[in-house]
């Protein structure tokens, strides 16, 4: 299976008025390899483990089942996950019938807003509503994988990134 | 959960009289790190996914988790496992009420036989059958992730390794 995801800053909080659902989300990470990544992943009385591969351009394999929620919890509270667990509201915001995913992220990485489309090809059209800021799909440091190695409270930014909200 | 497994070299096959039951297991390994390793592993129609931490000792804290054998053969034909898929046939063996596993290697581990002992503690005793050699418990070179990315085959032996079949 392979996703193609594309990955935004937010510029403001308009997408509020269009959530059509929110979940807190946890997740943590087994193996951030140089081949594969694992991932357990929580979300209210559900639970997952999730194999993704190396990107090749926005496009990356990825692996996901249903795994019992004491499984995950055992897992995250053994100290062999690498870095912080990521936790986050993930709001799912309809734009035209396009479903965007808005992540509101806590704790570490608290004042960092990201915005992911899935789409089923590479070029596929898809709407650009106000809030939708810069592009930063390629850009590797807003993968959850490295926010749990590298929270974003730790970031050293400068004050022109176009990150909501400010800083 | 922590597992204290013991594990040996077997010097003739006088086990086989006392099998109680013999599945065929694939596994193969998503990580091998210093923190954690996953496996995902099949044995008929079933599946799993298992964490496990650094040993401490013969201890070793693990998880595992009963996962649909789709997921499993995807991530394993997906070229995301580190080595190669490492086959045998486990024998569960029975020695007055302890149950042996007895692992017949197969594929690029051909030739390779171990057994394996779970106990409760550490120090607990075990009946000691005149087919059960060396113990290897120590030696992470007979470790199945160790077996991943360097077959038996590959090993450079000399004559006086009490494994049996000899090679």
């Amino acid at each position: 299976m392979e996703e193609i995801e594309r990955k935004f800053l937010v510029a403001d909080d308009s997408w509020r008025s269009s959530v059509i659902s929110t979940n807190r989300m946890v997740q943590a990470y087994l193996a951030i390899g140089e081949r594969a990544q694992v991932r357990v992943r929580s979300s209210g009385d559900k639970a997952w483990v999730t194999v993704k591969g190396q990107a090749k351009g926005i496009s990356r394999p990825e692996f996901e089942t249903e795994v019992p929620v004491d499984f995950v919890e055992g897992v995250r509270s053994s100290g062999l996950c690498e870095g912080s667990p990521v936790e986050k509201d993930r709001h799912v915001v309809d734009v035209d019938g396009y479903l965007f995913e808005v992540d509101v992220f806590l704790g570490d990485n608290e004042g960092l807003v990201l915005a992911e489309l899935e789409l089923d090809t590479a070029d596929a059209e898809f709407p650009r509503p106000p809030w939708l800021g810069e592009e930063v799909t390629d850009d590797k440091r807003y993968r959850n994988a490295y926010l749990a190695t590298n929270p974003w409270a730790s970031w050293n930014r400068d004050g022109d990134m176009d990150v909501y909200p400010s800083t």
